[in-house]
């Protein structure tokens, strides 16, 4: 059987729905994560299946990986190699059925859905061009049990996403509660000033992003780059040097406008560039 | 055809399973209302149909109450009456499928889930005795966009459930991360002082309960009680005279019992006990 995309599997079984008790439908209770497939394969597979297993940890969700592993497989043994060139691959993992209201109950058996999706079309003009990004007004909450994790109670994220329909720009960035710098709707960001580069902590709130983790823990040191993990500002952003998104499918985008109160430009610089093409090296290496 | 409860139906279709592309599974994106029903009716409908289009019109869903009007209707039809005597009423309401990402799409029809389940056992027990109550160290965060409504993203509820198995404990209260008293994890919470029944103010975080509105807005004013919603501390709350929960579900539970960082017993009062009757009057009215 080849099947077209989007192709997507539920506990192993293609084209499964989801039951309406399931707990990631009735209440958010479950974690995910968005990987970038090049030629079949997810290049950082790695880091995603490390953020996976500390998300379940922490939520104590018993998700077991091998099975996650092994349902990937399989789907992809139904997709033609061709639309595996250049995919999306989500992962969904929810605490699956049972428990009365809120409590958990310890027999339920986490749901596992995995799909299969074309990518986007905008990346790589983003990645050379650079994007144009507004500030949201919604504010994310502060959360320390939940702050880092990608899990499935993303309200917020929808409402800073619903802010603003002009396709012309390609991303809003966050603040928290208390006006620190978070991150974008569906990317981290970094920041250079006066030659370090810079990165909000996420302790408080925001998602800790895998190609954030690859360049705080390896493409930074590799390039020599002294970056440090710190609250930030608006205004700090406003005064930065360079400034870039990240996220795993989208790779880095340069960010050349920032629409805030006032319209603020910035240059593409020699880090963004230059942790651009690490990141390409990094992804054809795997 | 008569179904045996828990009877479910996904946009009118009973035993229809969910689309894993459903925004209320991959992101929480949608709310949910809890009823109790008595002989084949929910007495405060109309309360909940307010909040839930209220909900919804926040979260910019849009929701025809009409249409889970019939298939609520639809649902109890293929119920036997005896089941209906006493039974859960739990609505679901998502954003149904679409938009890339967090994004809204504009042409998304909601989906539409109604189950009708078997009530708990505990209720009327506990609602004559009283209860044993915990605080819960998990702190509520604070966001005004989403606070008040019962929303799909219930992570911070759940991981405050999880922190006691002891059936002994009813309920656990959640303060938020200002440290003010906020609400239990599936009840709101009242106390009176010198006479005066005092309720936290939700502008900030939790679940604006339909019980509370009653009670507010209907039930208090035909006592003649002195009423006031503000931002109370745990101390208000070891100090106050009465304690008690309420739920649209359960009704009203006394709190005998709180257990922080000592225990804290407490009389079940007169307002309570006077409370619980008016509910009670107010439910077979309907």
């Amino acid at each position: 059987m080849t099947l077209k995309l989007p192709a997507i599997a539920v506990n192993g079984i293609i084209n499964q729905q989801v039951s309406p008790l399931d707990r990631g439908f009735t209440y958010g209770d479950g974690v995910f994560e968005t990987c970038r497939m090049i030629d079949a394969k997810i290049p950082l597979w790695n880091l995603h299946s490390q953020r996976l297993q500390k998300s379940c940890h922490q939520l104590m969700i018993p998700v077991v990986i091998e099975l996650v592993e092994s349902y990937i497989a399989q789907l992809i043994a139904c997709v033609s190699s061709r639309d595996l060139t250049d995919a999306v691959v989500k992962i969904i993992v929810t605490r699956g059925q049972g428990g009365r209201g809120y409590r958990i109950a310890t027999e339920a058996q986490p749901t596992l859905c995995i799909g299969i999706f074309s990518p986007a079309k905008y990346a790589e003009n983003y990645a050379d061009a650079g994007i144009s990004v507004r500030m949201c007004s919604h504010r994310l909450s502060c959360n320390k049990a939940l702050a880092g994790l990608k899990h499935l109670n993303r309200l917020e994220h929808i409402l800073a996403r619903a802010e603003w329909n002009d396709d012309a720009i390609a991303e809003g960035l966050l603040l928290d509660s208390n006006n620190y710098l978070i991150e974008a709707t569906a990317s981290n960001i970094f920041c250079t000033k006066n030659g370090i580069l810079l990165t909000p902590d996420l302790t408080e709130a925001g998602v800790a992003g895998v190609l954030r983790r690859l360049i705080i823990e390896d493409l930074s040191p590799k390039l020599g780059l002294t970056l440090q993990i710190k609250k930030l500002t608006l205004n700090d952003l406003l005064t930065a040097d360079e400034i870039f998104l990240c996220n795993s499918v989208n790779g880095i985008w340069p960010v050349v406008n920032i629409s805030s109160q006032h319209e603020t430009q910035f240059h593409i610089g020699k880090t963004t560039r230059l942790l651009q093409q690490e990141l390409q090296h990094e992804l054809q290496k795997k």
